[in-house]
């Protein structure tokens, strides 16, 4: 069993791909269920998005504090991510923080393509150079920053189905978020201190779920999409709050891959 | 169910990282059981380790063809890969050619450290060029200038029981090995013409197993396979016999993991 979490104390979040989407839902409920007293701090590359996002919460409640950093995760750097948190701590009052929360949302589908066509370098560098190596230092950057003022920490991936099953062109996808999972698998055994949580949200409407009915090479993958899109697909709201109830009720072990559908 | 192979029939074999360990074993253990027209095609960096592994077939029998091709995965390129098969392909008598196969078996396993201490972006790059984007594009690049010649694929990579199960202190190789079982159980549900196997060949004694037993951060880790090296440490033998097995069996699906252990 992974430890629940208890949201009614002061928590410094931290989400990525903020700016839209499920990583815009999750700061938002989060900021419904946290202390007043807490701080988020979200990221994301669009400035517009993030401030949005930030009026949301400032919404539900004007005492939360809320920074908004623009940064773009495809160009991975662990100086620019210390850099921030460092900036962050001079900010704000860390005093009675009693958990660091760190979200990995930000992420883009890649190619979606028959593998046998997927013969682009710099494509695959690009897609783990944001997908993977990005959210390990931004990871690490949290881990070190974070630790000193937050007794516990909890680390949660946004994964997806396609990381554990195989689904037709979604190769390049698929293996960026089982190569996520398995790292967060380690971090688990390694960190027992640390809740590392890999949850898969199941089919979200978001622009990344539009971009896979539109855009699939296969007409098989996109007839699929399209059905779920037309009847079973999920808002970002439900997936957000099954996030927070699965993250409440801790019946998970630290570092499992627990997918939206586990737990209906 | 994968359908049987049959290693009486004329072959072509692709095996990268033949110059030593289970690249090396693979070869010369095809070699007893293949038609003796049929074709190796041996890739790695050491000259001379390919000549010896080359030897080593010759010695088996000598009428089997042996190309060498001293190649250096970690700069992945499809032009230097379709240079190699075109090559080949002049080079071969490739009439009555039945299966082409292809070991996926270079490989390093990385930084063994903690995951939180895994901030060098250049190393994460390093090694998924070499495990991951060199491997795809080596794949497709057999594919596309095999399969004219060959009614039938069968490729096998060669992963680890790190790719589905946490081990401390192997996030990298644990995370590329992940994603490589993935990328193949999308090539696998894509293609159902083509035979996939995922093996995983349990702990062999390799220049691989000693370097995690030598020089792990961790002294758990190195105490563990300290202990399977002094007790229970497979062959490159006995586990190249055991692949060798599953794939004339054929009795697992098509993209399947399978490890040493499961078939004991």
């Amino acid at each position: 069993m992974a430890s629940t979490v208890d949201f009614s104390k002061k928590s410094i979040v931290i989400v990525s791909g903020a700016s839209k989407g499920i990583g815009r839902t999750i700061s938002v409920e989060l900021a419904r269920n946290l202390n007043q007293n807490s701080i988020f701090v979200l990221l994301a590359r669009s400035e517009q998005g993030l401030d949005e996002t930030k009026r949301e919460i400032l919404e539900v409640d004007k005492a939360i504090t809320v920074l908004t950093y623009v940064t773009d995760l495809s160009n991975p750097d662990i100086g620019t991510y210390n850099d921030i948190f460092t900036k962050v701590l001079t900010l704000i009052d860390s005093t009675g923080i009693e958990c660091g929360y760190i979200f990995h949302n930000a992420g883009f589908v890649g190619s979606i393509k028959n593998t046998t066509e997927l013969n682009d370098l710099q494509v695959w560098r690009s897609y783990f150079d944001l997908n993977m190596f990005s959210m390990v230092l931004l990871n690490n950057a949290f881990i070190q920053k974070i630790r000193p003022i937050a007794p516990r920490l909890v680390v949660v991936n946004i994964t997806s189905l396609c990381g554990s099953k195989p689904f037709v062109n979604l190769a390049m996808y698929g293996s960026g978020k089982a190569a996520r999972q398995l790292f967060f698998k380690v971090l688990a055994v390694e960190q027992p201190n640390i809740t590392v949580l890999n949850y898969s949200p199941g089919p979200v409407k978001t622009e990344m779920f539009d971009s896979i009915c539109d855009t699939a090479d296969s007409k098989e993958l996109r007839d699929d999409f399209q059905k779920v899109r037309n009847s079973s697909v999920l808002t970002t709201q439900q997936t957000v709050e099954k996030l927070i109830d699965v993250l409440e009720k801790g019946d998970y072990t630290s570092g499992d891959v627990i997918d939206y559908y586990d737990r209906v």
